[in-house]
């Protein structure tokens, strides 16, 4: 991974800006504006919450139409723009035009992003006001502002870079609350300049995204809003051919699980990074099913914020994942001691266990002694902090 | 409903005793003994977990074989006897065969039930002397110990009883933590002197449970242990045929219900008791399942707690239920102010809808506006008190 901070500017022949339009208080950033010099091909991939938020309902409309031209995409965060009816959706259309206005070209080569708070109308006159301020400052630097203008309850920005030999993938990401399997709110943009034919993006993105996004966990909520989007813009004048397809597929995943787990490591009010591995499933769905129950675990999570080794607590989540799991094949391990074998607790040592997930980072891992497949998902611990900010959120 | 605090023995034939023999510490009760004057028919329903504890495979073993003369049942908090393999099943068996013992009736004649930390032996000595002890005082008020000596990290006992014309039902139950649909970490007892055959008695429970116990949620965990056992004596020996049934179920209903709805209100760490009716769904299953989603939802319930009239959080979580919501035919009420309609939220009054949800008791209801099927799921919010509780269970 790069350690470039600049995120969706990394590839060649794209500039950002991240700007205070006046949604959030005390001037902090609140739109990001993300700008290819020439047409990209677009991809997206969003939440499958029944209710979808304006902006998720206009980009899919706007890449089934025009997936080939793409310019760019304007965010904005403090606001999410759903259950805001026709109006909102007006407001969306509204949105890209504006920014479409301002960088010459067509409002269907411009997708709009929004996460925030639901039921309330965007503040039009501020996101016009930003999406101009915005285009004036487009620069590659931009890239760390724009990743800022999209934090809602996030305590730091997310960006990821990769360079290959040939091209370049670069990132960024907001998450914290509500994530969950299938995106919940969480929003990334990821902008290449590798030359890819569309229908190639979409299937790159969705193979990336179902062992990235897909595979993290907060609160087991699921937002209106979540959204996956990528432009490539050929920049680099690489074709990615059926040949090229596999390899681009793993540069693109590596740069979405990274962002996947800073997405995980910030989750609201999180003290731990918890990675869960189950190996030894039938299926690797079986597998990703199984680490979903115990990272969703309620019970779980406070056992390890309160530095509880509470294998108990991973064994039954295991049972009730709704995979046909058997308690005596099942092996767990926290960190390195094995903790459970043979359906009951090894004779572990209790000061080495409780050692083992009380750091910042936790590894647990459990073998279900029943095939060869195996998935790993991250997520973080429930804290005092994950209740105090969800029971003050809109206040 | 009788406010009768016996529950176990308000029924004519039944005695019951609950006892401390050293589980917990501090004297506090943790053994209970609920005998049968007569033989009973018996019937019970598990948890739905892969790994089950110890005594649930031998209670479901055992009504298979001998649910027409069932005489008592045995059951001890603090320790789960779950996760404990082999000699865990012997110290269930030889549970039950102590109090067999003690009551001068056969081993199949007696049921079990352990709740508490998973993973360790029962102290079998204990488990003996407390048998010998309860005996030695079982009545008719024995009843309320019972139901104490059933409590984990629940702060009441939970009893009820329904006097029918003509025959009676009582019942306990312990809950607080985990649980969930399909009855997770929760024991009930019910008992009743209605004379009624097995298979009939196995109908009612079912019918009755999945509107009662399968219908709160705590936290969404499931446990290994969790079972509803019933016993019918038939001493008002008031035969239920099938004519009978129908009404014999409406009351077992009621009882379980009550005994639910207690379940919920204590939730572990719960300042809010939290009902969730929705209406306008094209079956009871979806309806079930939307209440559900939004029951089991984080966010919804830290919401709750800070009360935060959050209607959104309601409408996401209705939304990723798996059920095919229409946004703009939903309709979402507060107590009685309706919040959201046609998509987008009311022009409602901000304070009366706090006020809605800053009781102790709080009232959603969700129209699907898609059919005429509805449910009704109960709850609790999630407050600071359930992370302490939970990160510090197992020290």
């Amino acid at each position: 991974m790069d350690p470039s901070q600049n995120g969706v500017t990394a590839a060649k022949g794209f500039r950002a800006a991240g700007v205070a339009c006046g949604l959030k208080p005390n001037h902090a950033l609140d739109l990001a504006l993300v700008v290819s010099d020439g047409d990209c091909a677009g991809a997206g991939m969003f939440t499958t919450n029944r209710v979808q938020a304006a902006p998720v309902l206009y980009d899919k409309e706007t890449l089934a139409r025009n997936r080939g031209a793409i310019r760019a995409v304007v965010a904005n965060s403090r606001c999410a723009n759903a259950c805001t009816g026709e109006p909102g959706l007006d407001d969306a259309r509204a949105m890209a035009a504006a920014a479409a206005h301002t960088l010459g070209c067509r409002a269907d080569q411009v997708l709009v992003l929004s996460t925030g708070i639901i039921g309330t109308r965007l503040e039009m006159d501020k996101i016009r006001s930003g999406i101009a301020h915005a285009a004036a400052r487009l620069s590659v630097e931009g890239g760390a502002d724009a990743a800022r203008a999209i934090m809602t309850t996030d305590t730091r920005p997310k960006v990821s870079a990769l360079r290959h030999r040939t091209y370049t993938i670069g990132g960024m990401a907001k998450g914290a609350g509500m994530i969950h399997p299938n995106m919940a709110t969480m929003l990334s943009i990821i902008t290449t300049d590798a030359k890819i034919a569309p229908d190639r993006l979409d299937r790159a993105l969705r193979a990336a995204v179902s062992k990235s996004f897909n595979r993290i966990s907060i609160d087991g909520d699921m937002s209106t809003n979540d959204t996956v989007l990528v432009l490539a813009n050929g920049a680099s004048e690489q074709e990615m051919g059926d040949e090229e397809l596999g390899d681009f597929t793993d540069a693109l995943t590596q740069v979405c699980t990274d962002l996947a787990k800073q997405i995980a490591r910030d989750g609201e009010g999180a003290t731990k990074f918890v990675e869960i591995s189950v190996t030894g499933a039938r299926e690797e769905d079986d597998a990703a099913r199984v680490a979903r129950a115990i990272a969703n675990s309620p019970l779980v999570k406070t056992a390890l914020y309160g530095n509880d080794a509470n294998w108990g607590r991973v064994v039954a989540a295991a049972g009730y994942s709704g995979v046909a799991v058997e308690p005596s094949t099942m092996k767990l391990w926290f960190g390195d001691v094995n903790v459970f074998a043979n359906g009951t607790p090894t004779n572990f040592d209790e000061q080495a266990s409780t050692r083992a997930i009380s750091g910042g980072d936790v590894f647990i891992r459990l073998d279900l002694g029943l095939g060869d497949a195996s998935a790993v998902v991250w997520t973080c611990d429930l804290s005092h902090d994950y209740v105090t900010i969800n029971g003050k959120y809109r206040t």
